[in-house]
Order: structure tokens, then C-alpha cells, then sequence
């Protein structure tokens, strides 16, 4: 299936074709820096989430800059990672069945590979995995501290899960995996505090029974953008699993930030797009539609036109509702912030990015499409 | 970027790993057949959408029982077809940019290529992109019938662009595309039928308009799934663009049918995916979150079961409230229904090909990702 490139590097941006993925590389690497500078000082490891950007050309800049390694969803984004260069890969997530366990013993043969569990039989799978591959895996308990998805309830529930592994001959028991994902996008910098103080008073009772119990702490492992400086503060968390704030998302931004501490990381992530019917006064029609900007967390946002309004998404079209706002001719080109970077970065092969209205470089999403 | 396949035919859909797009090939081939059946004595064209499917095989199916050939959206959606040995394609959309242009103009060297326009500007520059290529592009205009996105409105607005088509040299005023997208998932068949009616009004009055300027009548092409056979009826329109008909979506089947004419399709399109988190009594995380169902027009439903109720999706993890339903043990593989085929397609690279629970073939979903 061979595929026309969205750009070659050297072209302008205005000559790129659209729909296509921008990413602006000054506001990209401002948002690298501004993280780095909000932890430093702190004992605390970065291990920044892949799933956000599925592509080594970022994770290996996300290392550059201090990454410990990055975090997974799912094996087959892990290959990807090992595969582009990346030597070290958390899968914050369980991986279950036979087939998915053997490839990642044989990917901890390639690269340091760390996997979370909240069931005593999938470790048991695990620890055959590793058996037949001749390898050691580290394993982390996953701990429900809130987000109401994958993971054990912390105290004895966690503790069970513990022992479990660290019983099995071919299994290390690592430590804790507990991130607040409902957390991430609470709008008020109090209620986002009050959820992570929860999920600390739930992690700290929960290694006081591990430690208890005479297995090793280990390493706790969670935060996302909207929260990472709490868990970094609380002396408890080892390790930050941020990811969108290489991007940040018009969903991320409705966040309130004010005395978070947190930085206010920029838009970098864009859906380059034309104007493509202009029948109607007030209505611009883009080529853009949910096929190009995935529209689970809202609409997209219009960037630099505050008060276009991106009102509904077919497949392949927008519609944008102008308010007055002047221009956006037929053929025009505009940019849109999308409203959820990680599956809209999976709609794509290629990160255009740009600098000075220019195009430096394609980075593949090697990872795009990576659901096993 | 070397990617493992999903499957390998022969195998049982028991060991197909999960997330994988499932085509239940008994359920698509009796929806082709339903369809055939149900406007056979009529004379009308069907002229499926590929937007749907993406996928060569497909359309070659629907090729050979009686469509004249597809529609797409995108010029590398056609460019995809056409590679597969399409030899007819209607871009049921407007072609924007000289760019684009360019490659619609190379690609009807290859084969039969029609597209639509709204606007005298564009139209100029469709007539520029085939002088250059020294080809004669058919050209429709699109007429707004009420979907209210792109397109002008019926009767003198329409005429205006149908005349500026017929006066380029190297243009062929080829007739009206007039798809009433917003009326394909009003529940009611009454609804329905209205908004059609109303778009028959407007396509009759268009017609007279630009037969008594002496133009050639051209065809009428638009309908989808939830409509067609009332466009079928008109004796107004010539060509059928139903695109949902082959899978049936979650959403569409919210639709009522009855004494719509329209036969019941049966959902042969599933998302697989695997129970991969069990630790609280009523709730069963899976691995397929947004990643691999869409959830644009809602959530997927569980297939089978009926009580069980698919709560929530994040990127990778489905929320499933069991509400009692037995089962669902950790690594139990299921089937969801999409609830919008479509953008749910456009995420995976193959259509496991599924009859009497064992894998037949691979589709490749070539115009995965086909956005320009």
C-alpha cells in the first residue's frame, strides 16, 4: 500500500495539502523544556506516555531531555518503541492472553520491559511467558486510586496481587502502577488536588502493607498533564507518566492552571485544513471532519480565530460557524486545535513538522494503528 | 513500518487476538443480496459509498452484483479505488486547491472520474487542472437538499454553477449531486420521508431550471441507507450512494424501519475484543476503547448480549456495566457493535473475514488513513 507523503521538508507550509498533522516545533519543544524546568530539583523519574505520540522520533527527544523511558498501552506500541530505539518500555496496562505474553517476553529481550497486572491468573500467564521465553519480567501491581477502570482497590487487594508475583520464579515484583486518569481532566485545581491527595492516602496504605509483608517498595508509577506536580510533590510517587503536555489539546487548555504550579504548555499540535464550501454567509465548510480530528473530547478549536466556532464534524467535513469573524475564503488554510491529541494523532502516519512556516521534517507515527 | 496481520486465514476467530475489525462475511453478503433485492425491477443506478468501507475487495463485490461503480470523499480515497481496479468513481465532494486538482486530473487517464462542485472559482479552476492534463472532467453541482453543508441552494443558485460548468472547455456538466445527509438518522420513517420529499422538491424545481436553459438534464445522484428507497421512488433521482448498508451500525440501527420498505441489514461488522480487567463484581474492562470503536455517533454495543451495556471508552479500555449478565471471565473474547462504521474502519488496516467462526481471508483497508 504505497502512500503519497503529506510534505517533503524544505516546502512551505502554505503549500502543504490538507487535511495533515502539524507540529510546531518551537511550541513542541518549549512545552519538552517547561516540563523539565517545572521537576527539576525534584527526585523524581520522567517516563513520559507514548500513546500520546506513538513515534520514536519524540520519545527519543522526550530521553534527550531527561525521560527515563516511556510508558505503553499495548504491546504492539511497545514494539514500535523498541523497534525505533527506545531501551526502556513500561506498559501501564495489563496484557492478557497467550499470544499478546509472548511477544512481550521476547520484546524484554530487546529492550528493559516492564508490565502491570491486577489478576492472580494473568500472572501466572505471565510467569509462564517469561518461563518459556528464559526471561525475568518485572511485573507492577495496578491500584484503582479513583479512576474506576483497570486495577485492584489499594490495601489487601493490592498486597494479594503482590505476593502473587513475587512469588512466581520468573517474575520480579516492581512496584505500583496508579494513575488517577479521572483526575487528569477535573476542572478545578482543587478538585484535581483532592483527587490525587485520595490517590496518595491509597498508594502510602498500600506500601505500608507490602513493605509490611516483607516484599520490597519497589517504584510508584502514575500522573498525567493535569496533575504530574501533585504526585511529584508528594514524596510518594517515583515516576510521572505525563504525555499531552508535548501537545496540549483544546481539552486539556479548558483546564483551570492558576496556582497549580503546573506550566501553561502550548498548542503544538494542529490539523492543518482548507476551507473547501462557502455557500452560506456565516458558514465556512472545512475538509477536516472526524476523520482527521477525533471529536470524543469535544469539537476542535479554530486556532487564531477566537470567535470561529468549529460546530459539528461528519466524516470528512467541518462545519465552522464564522461569528463574524472575516475572511476564510474558499482554498483558505487554517489551522485547528484538535480537541483529544491522542486518537487524532492516530489518524495519521506522518507528523509534519514545521518551524518559521516551514517544513523541517516528517516523523512516521510508527505506532498508529498499534491496538494489540 | 512493518506491521504484524491480524490473523492468518484458517485460523479460528477463537485465537484471532484482539482488538481486530471482524467481518462476518455471511451477514455482508446477505446485506449485498437484501440490497440487490430490494431496488431490483426498478430503474435506478447503485453507485455504493466507499467512504464506508475503504476497501478495494469491497467495492468489487458490490461491483459485481450491478453497481456502476463507487463513490468516495477524497481524491485519495478514489486514487485508492482506482489502484484496486475500480474503474468508475463518483467524488461525491468538492475538490479544492490545484493540488488536489491535479491528481483528480491525472487520476481520469486511469479511469471514469466525476466530481462536484458548489462554486464558480473552483469550477474555474477544475476547467484549468483538465486543460493542463488535456483531459474533459464531468463535473455535478451540488445542490443543498437540506443537509446544510456543503452545496447551493436548489433551483437559480444551482443553475448559476451548472452554467458555469457547461461554458469550461474542458468541463462536461454531468447532472445533480443532491444527498440528504441529515436526514439518513432521523428515527422516524415519517421524518425521513419528509426531508426527502422536501430534497425532491429541490431537485425538481433545479431540474426545470437548468432543463429550460437548454441545458442536458445530467443524472441525480445522492440517498443513503436510511432513505433510499424514497429517492428509489422519486423517479427523480438516477443513482443510489448508500454506503452503511453493508455493515449496519450500532447507530443506524436506532433507526425504525418499519414500513419503510427498506429491509432490516444485519450488523456484520464487530470490533473483537478481550475482557482484560475483572475486579469489580459488575463492571468488565475490555481492550477496545476509542481507539478501536468510534464513539462519534455513540458507544458500540455488546453483541450477544443484550443486558450488558458498554458504559464508557478512553483510548484503549472499554467500560462494560454487566447489569447481571453471566460470564465474562478475564481474557472471554467478544464482539462490539460499532456505533458508527465508518470512522471506526478508517482505524484499522484489515477486515478479518469471518464465516462459521473461522478466518477466510484479509481485505486490506487500503484507503486507510486517506484523508487529501
Amino acid at each position: 500500500m504505497p502512500r503519497v507523503l503529506p510534505a517533503q521538508p524544505g516546502m512551505a507550509l502554505a503549500d502543504v495539502d490538507t487535511p495533515a498533522l502539524i507540529l510546531d516545533l518551537d511550541a513542541f519543544e518549549g512545552n519538552l523544556q517547561k516540563l523539565r524546568e517545572s521537576i527539576s530539583g525534584r527526585k523524581i523519574m520522567l517516563r513520559p506516555h507514548a500513546k500520546s505520540h506513538k513515534c520514536p522520533e519524540i520519545a527519543l527527544r522526550q530521553m534527550a531531555l531527561g525521560a527515563v523511558g516511556v510508558c505503553c498501552q499495548k504491546v504492539s506500541e511497545a514494539e514500535a518503541m523498541v523497534e525505533g530505539g527506545v531501551p526502556d518500555v513500561l506498559i501501564a496496562n495489563e496484557v492478557v492472553g497467550m499470544t499478546k505474553l509472548k511477544r512481550l517476553a521476547a520484546l524484554t529481550k530487546k529492550a528493559k520491559i516492564t508490565v502491570c497486572a491486577d489478576d492472580a491468573g494473568n500472572v501466572a500467564q505471565i510467569d509462564i511467558a517469561a518461563r518459556e521465553a528464559g526471561v525475568t519480567i518485572d511485573v507492577l501491581v495496578e491500584v484503582n486510586v479513583g479512576a474506576n477502570r483497570c486495577g485492584v482497590a489499594p490495601g489487601e487487594p493490592a498486597l494479594k496481587i503482590a505476593q502473587a508475583i513475587a512469588v512466581c520464579k520468573n517474575l520480579r515484583y516492581a512496584g505500583l502502577q496508579a494513575y488517577q486518569g479521572g483526575a487528569q481532566h477535573l476542572r478545578g485545581v482543587a478538585e484535581r488536588r483532592a483527587a490525587i491527595d485520595t490517590a496518595i492516602d491509597g498508594v502510602e496504605k498500600t506500601l505500608a502493607l507490602i513493605e509490611g509483608a516483607g516484599l520490597p517498595r519497589g517504584k510508584v508509577t502514575g500522573a498525567g498533564t493535569g496533575t504530574y506536580l501533585f504526585e511529584a510533590a508528594s514524596r510518594v510517587y517515583d515516576e510521572l507518566q505525563v504525555g499531552s503536555y508535548i501537545f496540549m489539546d483544546a481539552d486539556y487548555a479548558k483546564n483551570d492552571w492558576t496556582e497549580s504550579g503546573i506550566p501553561r504548555f502550548e498548542h503544538s499540535l494542529f490539523v492543518w485544513t482548507t476551507v473547501m464550501s462557502r455557500t452560506r454567509p456565516d458558514i465556512a465548510i472545512v475538509d477536516a471532519g472526524l476523520k482527521a480530528s477525533s471529536i470524543d473530547s469535544g469539537m476542535p478549536r479554530v486556532a487564531d480565530f477566537p470567535q470561529a466556532e468549529f460546530q459539528k464534524a461528519s466524516d470528512e467535513h467541518g462545519v465552522i460557524k464564522m461569528n463574524g469573524t472575516p475572511g476564510f475564503a474558499l482554498g483558505d488554510k487554517i489551522k485547528l486545535i484538535p480537541g483529544h491529541c491522542d486518537p487524532t494523532v492516530n489518524l495519521y502516519d506522518h507528523y509534519v513538522c514545521v518551524r518559521g512556516g516551514k517544513v523541517e521534517a516528517l516523523w512516521p507515527i510508527t505506532a498508529r494503528g498499534a491496538v494489540w
